[in-house]
């Protein structure tokens, strides 16, 4: 898999910038975007500041973020996610990857993080799909990596990360971008509408991190190496 | 947490005679439940040979099965579980515990078995939850438990079993259940709403074990024992 330019809208967040910093340091270069461009260019600089000076990074309003690439990631609060889209779907270059990591926790409309909204199209992944036009592939993925876990850029990752989308070779693409983070393992999780289950089993991990006070649990899929 | 009477409807299945056969294996005294109590007999017989003549099983109807325990398992599929319920929930006594395993896949509609329905009340446990009345403690477990698995005796199993339920008591005691499976780790899922959740893991897993042709994937949660 070549290595690629990676936009990362919201990569201002803890989320964002936590996946910006895991790509960034395996070589990705890498285009924060942002509401405000002026913000995305001091998080580009803290990461640039982090890993060193080589690194290739950029910071940008979301639009020329999102034009920039043809591989872009959303990681913004499902509140913001529709009017994320809003502005950039006219920037998206036609069979360009978008990578939804939008989960609807009710905590968008001021419900518990540990329930899910219902979304008319199925998911918030599916909503994003509908938004973007089918010129898009829309893939989902890296919902319930924790910022805290990504953040400590020496501790691998002990989890599996189910990746949801309908274009094959869309997937294999994010595949490369899951390889990149030490400790974590694609999954394949089947077409789209499946991000519905996906994105849910966020809202259950944000539960147990709760019960089990812990931060960043995670998961991992057993027996996938038990060929027939 | 003292052994009981453990009474297993639809054990005549393949889920249910796994369960049945890994907890009888352990040392709890089964019922197993069927529509008819011939075959509910014949496989209790079926797995008394397996296990040997000391091994405490029995089989009935399933009312006369759900009347004879305080603990009382469902594991028919989804298209048999109201009718089930209805059959038994004048012979389940107030304060007992029914374990709900139903997964309300598409399959029961001649859909798919990668796909769940949508339940009114949310979940099949929930449904359940109704069906029974507040006397009764719902708790949801055991719905990705392979049958294949239970079966293979020798062989431990590798997953987390999510339990949900609104009664922390109910919820202890499902975990002495979970516990007497070699492998199988209690994962508190908490209240039965996330059934919901945990329900539509198991038609992600059946679509895993369909890409990666294998017969028993598992998921394991990680992160637990690192406590803040």
């Amino acid at each position: 898999m070549t290595i690629q330019t990676v936009a990362v809208l919201g990569g201002t967040g803890a989320e964002g910038s936590g996946l910006a910093l895991r790509w960034a340091a395996a070589g990705w270069p890498i285009v924060i975007g942002s509401r405000v461009a002026e913000r995305a260019a001091q998080a580009a600089d803290a990461l640039r500041a982090r890993l060193g000076p080589a690194t290739v990074i950029s910071g940008r309003a979301n639009p020329d973020a999102a034009a920039a690439s043809r591989l872009v990631v959303l990681t913004v609060p499902f509140a913001a996610q529709a009017d994320t889209l809003k502005s950039v779907r006219d920037a998206l270059q036609p069979g360009s990857i978008l990578v939804d990591c939008t989960v609807p926790l009710a905590a968008a409309v001021g419900g518990r993080a540990t329930r899910v909204l219902g979304v008319p199209q199925g998911s918030a992944a599916q909503q994003a799909q509908e938004m973007v036009g089918r010129e898009v592939k829309v893939v989902s993925a890296f919902h319930h990596v924790g910022a805290e876990a990504l953040a400590a850029l020496d501790a691998p990752l002990d989890t599996d990360v189910l990746v949801a989308g309908d274009d094959r070779a869309a997937r294999e693409t994010v595949r490369a971008l899951v390889e990149a983070i030490p400790g974590a393992r694609y999954v394949d999780a089947g077409p789209l509408e499946n991000a519905r289950i996906v994105e849910s089993i966020t809202a259950l991990l944000v539960g147990i991190n709760i019960r089990y006070k812990v931060h960043a649990s995670g998961l991992r899929f057993t027996g996938l190496d038990r060929r027939e």
